[in-house]
C-alpha cells in the first residue's frame, strides 16, 4: 500500500481551490474507431482502501447512451480536465467500467477493465457498487434526475422541442418519492442511471499557470507511479 | 452559396457573449485506435467566400506534437466546446488538415481531408494559407511563441524543471525581431508552428442553460445542414 500519488494531490488542490472546475471531457472510440468526446460532471473520487495510490474517478451516464457501448469497445478512455482558475490541465488515460442497475449488467458488453488493479480490489473486498450508485443518484439534482426518465438519448423528436413539454421535469430520490407516480418515475430514472468508474494508468499534468510552464508525466506500473518531467 | 448555419450563429453568440470560452477539447485516435484528447485554444473562424454555410475552425499546434500524426491517421476528429457562462455544449465532428511551414508539408502524411468541400474551395481559389499561418503566429503572445523554440514536446527532461531555465521565454514576431538572436528564434518558432483547420460535418448542440434542456443535431450534406431535434 502506497500513499496518494503527487498528481492526485495536485489535482485535488486545483479542483478544491477553484470554483466551477468540476467538468471534464471524456474521449472514447466507437466501433469504427472514430473518436468521440463530450463534457462530463465529475461526481467523486473513490480511493480503494488497499490501493491508496490508485484513486478512481466517478462520473455518470444514461445506460442507453451510445458512450456505454463505446466504453465497452475502447480498450482505453482518455479525459482532459482543464481547470480554468489555476490553468492546470490533467489528461488522464485509463480504463473504464460502467456500473448500471443490476438488471442491466448482464446485457452490457465486457467491461474492458482488464488490468484494473484498483477496481478488482474493490470487487474482491465485495465493495457495494449498488450502494455507491444509489448515493450518487441521491446527490444529483431533481432536474438532472428527470433526464433519466426521458426517451432514449439522441433519439429524434419529430414534434420538435414542444414534444418535451409533457415530460416530467423533476424526479425525487427514493427517500422523498411519495405518490405512486413519483415512485414510478424514481424507479425508472434509477434504472437508467449508471456510474462510470475510471481507473487511471497515465496522467499528463500541464501547468500553464507557472512560468516557464511545467509538464509532468506519471505512468503506473502496478500501484507505483513513475514520474518524468517532459517538454510542455 | 447558402448563409451561415443556425448552429454557427448560436456558437458565435455564446462565444462572443461569454468571457474565457475560447478553450475546447479536441479528440483524435492514434494508430492503435486509442482515443486522445487535449485542450486547445480557439484562434479564429474562417468562412470560405464560396461556402458561407461551412465555417471552418482554426487552432494551432507544434508540428512535432504526436497529435499531428494522429490527425493524419484519424478519419475524423471531434471536439467538445463547453461554454461555461451559457451552459451550451457544441460537439463538432469533422475532418482536420494540419498546415505547417511549407518545408514541413511534404513530410506530413496525407492530410485526410477527403470530402472537405470548404477546404478544397479555398485551395481552388488559391487561398494564402501561409499568410494565414503568419497572421495567427503574430497574434499569439511572445510567451506562447517561445514554446515553439523548445525541444520536441513530450520529450523527457532528465534534469527536471531546472533544465527549462536556459530556454528563451519570449519570442518576437517577424516585424519586431531585431537582433540576430531574436531573428533566429522567430524563424525557429515559426518553423515549428502549424495551423489545424477543422471542417465540420456534424454538430451536436446541447443547451443546458434552458429548461427543459434542448438538444439539436445538425448533419451536413454538401453545404446544406439537416437539423433534427433530439433527446438531450
Amino acid at each position: 500500500m502506497s500513499s496518494a500519488p503527487r498528481w492526485f494531490n495536485a489535482l485535488g488542490k486545483a479542483y478544491n481551490d477553484v470554483e466551477k472546475s468540476s467538468i471534464y471531457q471524456l474521449a472514447t472510440t466507437d466501433s469504427f474507431d472514430k473518436p468521440h468526446v463530450r463534457s462530463h460532471v465529475h461526481r467523486a473520487f473513490l480511493t480503494p482502501p488497499s490501493y491508496l495510490a490508485i484513486p478512481l474517478l466517478l462520473t455518470t451516464t444514461d445506460v442507453r447512451s451510445p458512450k456505454v457501448a463505446q466504453i465497452a469497445y475502447s480498450n482505453t478512455v482518455e479525459l482532459s480536465w482543464w481547470i480554468e482558475g489555476s490553468s492546470d490541465q490533467f489528461r488522464i488515460t485509463g480504463r473504464a467500467r460502467v456500473i448500471p442497475a443490476p438488471e442491466y449488467a448482464p446485457k452490457l458488453v465486457s467491461a474492458n477493465d482488464d488490468g484494473c488493479t484498483a477496481i478488482a480490489s474493490l470487487d474482491k473486498e465485495s465493495f457495494n457498487w449498488e450502494a455507491k450508485r444509489q448515493e450518487v443518484f441521491e446527490n444529483i439534482s431533481r432536474h438532472i434526475r428527470a433526464g433519466f426518465c426521458a426517451p432514449v438519448p439522441g433519439s429524434v423528436l419529430n414534434g420538435g422541442y414542444d414534444e418535451q413539454n409533457d415530460w416530467v421535469d423533476t424526479v425525487e430520490n427514493q427517500r422523498d418519492a411519495r405518490t405512486d407516480e413519483e415512485k414510478k418515475n424514481t424507479a425508472k430514472a434509477f434504472g437508467n442511471f449508471a456510474l462510470i468508474v475510471i481507473e487511471p494508468f497515465e496522467v499528463d499534468w500541464v501547468q500553464m499557470g507557472v512560468t516557464p510552464n511545467r509538464r509532468t508525466r506519471f505512468r503506473r506500473e502496478g500501484d507505483a507511479w513513475e514520474e518524468q518531467v517532459i517538454v510542455p
